[in-house]
């Protein structure tokens, strides 16, 4: 995987990111996507949140028709909780970049990120689109301005790329620190390709690829009311992949791209995998993987580098899923610390002092797997989202 | 309420806490309760968790026949996932018990607490039971060491009595400060009373007065696999309260319980109420309550003292609930921040800086309505969950 090239890696894209002024330090706030075809095949996945930022109900709308000229995105205002105004907001931001691009505002969709409910400052964010439209280009540096304009509580703009050696490719960023549980956190990513992909296989590919990838990340149980994944195809390569390769490639690049997130996220000391093995459904499994990630006395134990499988125990007990305690066995690092319900090998020869912890439940019910993502609850996880207004 | 007198307020009990050398550093660590009757009527509520503890399985079993001579209770060790052979410990304590009382084993019930996973030192659980018999008294400091006997992360020991002017009385004590989501956290509570009540009306009052205090406190979500509230009646009193006059002063007796829970808990510096009005059912607003409850964004905001309603309006988008985005509205504090889904006051009217926030969440969409307390999550309780092993 190539990280140092995002939306701009594959042709047929331009991007801009710019200083909008919404945040008040002039960092980069404004980024602009752009599809310049000959294809506009487009798809998106978004928040489960019952409460949804104006953003997401319109690039909802928006995508019903699975086809984009642009994605429009901005840092320093998530627009939820914001009534009626900031639905019309994001519509008047929406519009004046189907102005500047010539297109129709139906293809244009619309994240944004920051502190809930307050309204956007509109006459920055229409300037914005001013600014942004004449920064538009096709360079590595564009398509990192763009990841960067995105950034919250991120220390670092997150891109990955990848070619096909068919002579296509896939390239996105993503940004997200904290309230990052993303089933379908304000987890935004923007994803490209050259590949010439129909609508209906673009979306199914995204919808398959983001249920391994995105939605088995979870940092802190927090689906914001902004998540918002798309993928934008501009056939530019003129290659039509076999549907599976590219729902492969798209798979890797979004594993890319939330590992990034993962080692990103806010305070992590750890990066921590938990793989449920046995479970009597794939389901199943993945309840189970969420429940232990979410869990605060499994979190603060790996903070601690303690290999406290009895809290794992716990955890997974309180799981709305099939469970036998006396099948139960956890490793952690290698070390088999509790088998088949009762303790296993000391638990001091699990070492947890380096960053990287992996944790197997195995079950012994079923076949259902699956690993779920997630990092430690740190002093710095407590610090940050205590002062800060997210 | 009176705090200063707990198990041994209601007449016709006796208790003991003892040092019987399962915490090696000499604290109290084991304690009896003894119920002399002449009845000896009981009820218990136990852990819904998948993962029980041994003592938890035998008292389950113990419970089935609504009779109990005692309750022997130990901290400094769970025996939990200690498989067949943590039974047969538990087992062989309600028959060491058993035989110094004269009575049946199955009259004897068996509470433990602290670390998961480790099997108990036998030889000092069974010299502890005669140390324990012989200290037996009805006197306010029986009670008090018995509170003392049960306490693992607790700061101080936590009981509570209250008389009915009829001539009957409650007593009880409780010991819980982390893991701590009691539906039925190792949350361990013994309730006793002179009252002459008979099984079933003492079971019915039990469930009721526990559904509505002890399963109403999250601090954490961490439902433990011990999890325990035992009610003895001894019927010394001689009076037979109306059965809606027991459940009320139970009632009563467990709320201050769970308060003094709360007041105690890991790394509390706010004491959080939160309040949910107008949801469908009753059920949905308690959902809805420990959703907002277990929100790390929300905890960790609410110890910064900010008033950050578009964390708690994110938290409860994710509830398993009817919920109508438009008609919501936050209190915080008596300032209402969201107003049917948007912005209210402003948010810095709210003053968080005391030790008690009051949220209320209003749906307006039914009759359902509940109370959640929990607690913030501060650096304390970081630093307390990832230095000690529980």
């Amino acid at each position: 995987m190539n990280r140092d090239k995002g939306v701009t890696g594959p042709a047929g894209f331009r991007a801009a990111g710019v200083a909008a002024g919404i945040k008040a330090n002039g960092a980069l706030d404004f980024t602009l996507v752009v599809n310049d075809g000959p294809n506009n095949a487009a798809a998106g996945v978004f928040t489960t949140n019952k409460v949804k930022a104006a953003p997401v109900l319109w690039s909802q709308q928006v995508l019903k028709e699975r086809k984009l000229k642009a994605v429009v995105l901005n840092s320093g205002g998530a627009n939820a909780c914001t009534g009626p105004e900031g639905f019309q907001d994001t519509h008047a931001t929406a519009e004046k970049v189907a102005e500047v691009l010539e297109c129709g505002a139906i293809e244009v969709a619309v994240c944004s990120t920051g502190l809930i409910g307050e309204r956007l400052p509109m006459d920055k964010v229409l300037s914005g689109v001013d600014t942004a439209k004449a920064s538009l280009d096709n360079t590595v540096e564009a398509g990192l301005n763009a990841a960067t304009g995105v950034m919250t509580t991120d220390t670092r703009p997150k891109q990955s790329w990848k070619a096909h050696e068919q002579g296509w490719s896939i390239g996105g960023f993503v940004k997200g620190a904290g309230m990052l549980a993303p089933n379908m956190a304000t987890m935004l990513s923007v994803i490209t390709t050259d590949a010439d992909v129909d609508k209906d296989t673009l979306d199914a590919a995204l919808r398959k690829a983001t249920s391994n990838t995105f939605d088995r990340l979870d940092v802190d149980g927090g689906t914001s009311t902004n998540d918002t994944v798309l993928v934008l195809a501009s056939g530019a390569s003129g290659i039509k992949p076999a549907g599976e390769d590219f729902e492969k490639l798209l798979t890797e690049v979004s594993a890319d791209l939330v590992k990034q997130l993962q080692g990103d996220a806010e305070g992590v000391t750890k990066e921590i995998s938990i793989t449920v093995t046995g479970a009597a459904t794939e389901a199943e499994a993945v309840h189970i993987g969420r429940i232990v990630a979410e869990d605060n006395l499994v979190k603060t134990a790996l903070f601690g580098s303690d290999p406290n499988w009895g809290r794992i125990a716990m955890a997974l007990g309180r799981a709305q899923a099939q469970i036998d305690p006396d099948q139960l066995s956890i490793v952690i690092n290698g070390i088999r610390v509790m088998d088949k319900g009762t303790r296993g090998e000391d638990r001091s020869n699990a070492d947890l002092s380096g960053r990287d912890i992996d944790i197997i439940i195995e079950l012994a019910l079923g076949q259902g797997a699956a690993t779920i993502l997630t990092t430690d609850l740190s002093h710095d996880y407590v610090e940050e989202n205590s002062a800060y207004s997210s």
